[in-house]
């Protein structure tokens, strides 16, 4: 099976190997070397010295997780939003009492840095941006250094979800002053869901002092006060985080600059190749996504017949468009363990299974 | 190695196995098929015909959830406690703005139903009563079906903490008309952590659709949504729904009453065990837990020091005593996949290491 969804992505065979291990003591000697060293090697791929901890969750718990430790009920938030996950954080700030005002792009083009810049200079009380690095949606990878000098230049917190990019597209969490930042284990670290990390710099230890969303399972406060000790509050996903290791272990082995241009590389040989097989990309090309692609179904294409015939006849699993996008676009991963030999055999399969799924060009 | 802690159990080497597979499509049709499959005979060991729902998170997550999905700020909520985890539950009504009175025991002792219906009685605002079926942290289990006759007759919510017995000590769910239990994969589902479920009743539904607790990732209206169309809201564990549908293909082919028949021996086996080393028990023995043992450190025993032997010369993990039992007991988990071969095996090493550690009777 060829796997080319946004996540989760085919493991390798040392993280699957990890993933099958046997139970521990979390709160024992062995478990707390095994946190600390995924701790560490997370500090390496976030690109940070600050605190980063390690959630039992998807990557929708992470977001949860970001907002409830730095924001109380009435705080104004900017979310910044062009498609369906940035819609979901703004989406969160608003259950827990946030006011949210949203930021809104055309889904398929990139938040711009002169809007944010706008809207904070238009509300001098938001307190927090919300930026979604690449909107999994859409295809698009959204410019999170220029959003940020915006934001910090006018003392904003900056909140990041790199759920599906963190590993796979360059993000300087420190260099780039990002306050908090999620990802989950399912994208670019390569293994199985099941866990989030989320990053925390000195200015979201200040906010969150007097953030009185409420929070108990995602309190970073006791999260801190167990990582001191080598431990995480609950009982953590052991194996996730077996499992984690072993990918960060490869992941820091290959370097981020090298794999940071195998994705780059990678990306442009799936827009090349669709675009041969006389499909359009439906994101901005001025901002592509370095791990997904999204492609319009056009002249007479089916999308979920598509995905049908590419399941069902040539073993290649992609997905579908979500939300609006639905029944419009379908979606290539290609992300975490990839490399051209799994493009190569996408592209001549979808040669073949276009034209059984509508498409007349 | 011989894990005897209340959780991560050791996992069978089926379970083990299925951890180790390789990722599909969480919204595609094969893992459609796994999830309806562990959500039906979930219900089995739940003994109900309602909704449960799988969480991707530790059993704290799940409390959380529970009590989200049923209260506002400012509702009356009954916690009974007699240890750390009727403490945490309170906690958990606490941090959401419940009105928490807590109605405590002696920790050792159990939760007297005849107290619940009195402090009912005092205070008719309460909404909901908070019970821990097993109170993981002094090896007593409390009477679920007394408490739950006084609670239901009293038509309030019945939230039930069943983290460490649910599999291994008889809950029955619909009978007892239990609105929302608690548990997860580490204990009786003798699987990794990294998965929680929660039945929900349909008073519990009825509560839901008040219920102002602000809430995202655990809402259960969206989880009951996307469960009719085989998934979960979230990426869920993926490998982790493997391993729980590979215990429980194990746990119902041995059967509920022969599961519930073999912890009972094999805690009387602990309990008499101890006994005859000269050691004393800590909880009332009236209401012995049948998945864990705490014992008292009489006689010069040094708990923190018998640990520690019995890890690094017997190669037995057992767990020491929780917040104001820290120092004062040790606990002997015999949950999930445990036979009486690992028990003789506990007590021929303490028997050695007792002496080792100060114990001079």
């Amino acid at each position: 099976m060829n796997l080319r969804i946004p996540g989760p992505t085919p493991c390798p065979d040392q993280v699957l190997k990890a993933m099958g291990k046997q139970m521990i003591n979390h709160r024992g000697k062995e478990f707390r070397s095994i946190l600390e060293q995924v701790t560490q090697r997370l500090k390496i791929v976030y690109q940070t010295t600050g605190d980063v901890f390690v959630l039992t969750c998807s990557g929708t718990g992470g977001m949860e997780a970001a907002i409830v430790n730095t924001l109380s009920p009435g705080d104004g938030i900017l979310a910044t939003t062009s498609g369906a996950f940035g819609n979901r954080f703004a989406e969160i700030g608003e259950a827990f009492g946030g006011r949210v005002q949203r930021l809104q792009f055309e889904w398929g083009k990139p938040v711009e840095a002169e809007a944010v810049k706008k809207a904070l200079e238009d509300d001098p009380s938001i307190k927090a941006v919300l930026v979604t690095h690449n909107e999994t949606s859409t295809g698009v990878t959204n410019d999170v250094k220029a959003i940020s000098a915006v934001a910090k230049k006018a003392g904003k917190l900056l909140l990041v979800d790199a759920i599906s990019s963190l590993g796979s597209i360059d993000l300087q969490t420190d260099n780039w002053k990002c306050d908090v930042v999620v990802t989950c284990s399912q994208k670019g670290l390569m293994s199985p869901p099941g866990l989030a990390a989320v990053s925390f710099s000195e200015q979201a230890w200040q906010a969150q002092k007097t953030a009185k969303m409420p929070r108990y399972n995602w309190d970073f406060a006791k999260a801190r006060s167990f990582q001191q000790k080598g431990e995480t509050p609950w009982t953590p996903a052991v194996s996730a985080v077996y499992a984690v290791n072993a990918a960060l272990e490869m992941i820091i082995q290959e370097g981020l600059p090298r794999i940071f241009q195998r994705q780059a590389r990678i990306s442009r040989m799936v827009r090349e190749g669709v675009k041969s097989l006389g499909l359009e990309l439906f994101g901005d090309e001025k901002c592509p996504s370095d791990i997904i692609t999204a492609v319009k179904a056009t002249n007479g294409l089916d999308p979920k017949k598509l995905l049908n015939v590419m399941e069902d006849k040539y073993d290649v699993i992609l997905a579908g468009g979500q939300q609006k996008l639905d029944g419009k676009i379908f979606r290539i991963g290609h992300l975490g363990w990839v490399s051209e030999k799994e493009i190569e055999n996408v592209l001549a399969s979808l040669k073949k299974a276009l034209p059984e799924a509508g498409f007349n060009k």
